[in-house]
């Protein structure tokens, strides 16, 4: 069965273990095997930067061991998503694995940009349609749900970013998650087709 | 020289050029040669979607033709750095570059994170020294600058993340990114001297 990376905030809740179990009996619903960061053991270290790094170089190691990446991209004490899920985005899309994700915040960056900046958005002077913020830093705005690395990473692996508002549960709704399932097995269902042909 | 990939929210600057041209200056006085995200055309698209993905794609292809990535992890609107930088980090990490990275501002991920919070950072209860938002998410505590995935990757590097507080010029000071050239430049030599050995 090929082994799905489930990257997310999630590692953050309380309740991790009952959402990774939640996400893993979905995953072996649609056949395939969930792999949560938080799985394995992590040795004591002699420092709670040690420990940090410790889990980094783990979860390394299981993004390799996996074939795809299922991301949370719901927005994240800010408009965008988690930076600790976007550089693992970025991780499984240099190694040619399929990146997919979700959000269960709906709308895109330029739109939640603007909300979170409130009177600090303002349009840049002498540019048609530019909006920057306070520090003189163009709003990003390409009709995407996040950076466009994030977009693109997804299109390019030949799916699509799935958004929607769970405002309520935006941590724990996992409807968008199985719509990545669903789109993870017609691109795998495809590869192998191809491969017995 | 080695090519050096010039990732973070730089892009953003209505000056982008001219801070293109500065660190591009710097990286040749330290034997490196400087790739920004913007350089090389992008053709025109049928959509602004479709631009944000070509420019996606031009910039996964600029990074397999760097060597190492130096980003600029200074705040982005949040607690954390931009995400689009941290999923080029990743991208470098999983091609075994070196990712070297600096912030103009100081402190770790969870002053920052419980000041931009204020009164919705509480403690989590019956569970000791842990702080959650007022979404019930742990406030990550491994006293590194930023999320451990981003710290991890520049330590398993062989580098430090640069810190140095630039407040006034948070987008524009250069002498965190000249810190980074100058280990770049060590881990290189390094390198140069065991393939000679």
């Amino acid at each position: 069965m090929p082994r799905v990376y489930l990257a997310g905030p999630d590692v953050f809740r309380e309740d991790w273990r009952a959402v990774s179990d939640a996400k893993k009996a979905l995953c072996r619903s649609y056949g395939f095997d969930g792999v949560f960061p938080l799985d394995g053991a992590i040795k004591k270290q002699r420092s709670k930067r040690q420990f940090g790094y410790a889990i980094s170089r783990a979860n390394e190691k299981l993004m390799q061991s996996c074939d795809l990446i299922i991301a949370n991209m719901t927005p994240f004490r800010g408009p965008s998503m988690d930076v600790g899920t976007a550089f693992e985005m970025g991780f499984m899309r240099a190694l040619g694995k399929p990146v997919l994700g979700y959000s269960n915040v709906k709308g895109n960056l330029v739109s939640r940009t603007v909300a979170h900046l409130g009177k600090k958005a303002v349009r840049r002077k002498g540019a048609k349609g530019v909006l920057e913020d306070n520090f003189g830093m163009a709003i990003e705005d390409f009709g995407l749900a996040d950076n466009l690395m994030l977009d693109g990473a997804v299109h390019g692996s030949g799916a699509k970013v799935i958004t929607a508002s769970s405002e309520r549960t935006r941590f724990s709704d996992l409807r968008g998650f199985e719509q990545c399932l669903k789109q993870a097995k017609a691109l795998f269902g495809q590869k192998s087709r191809r491969r017995r042909m």
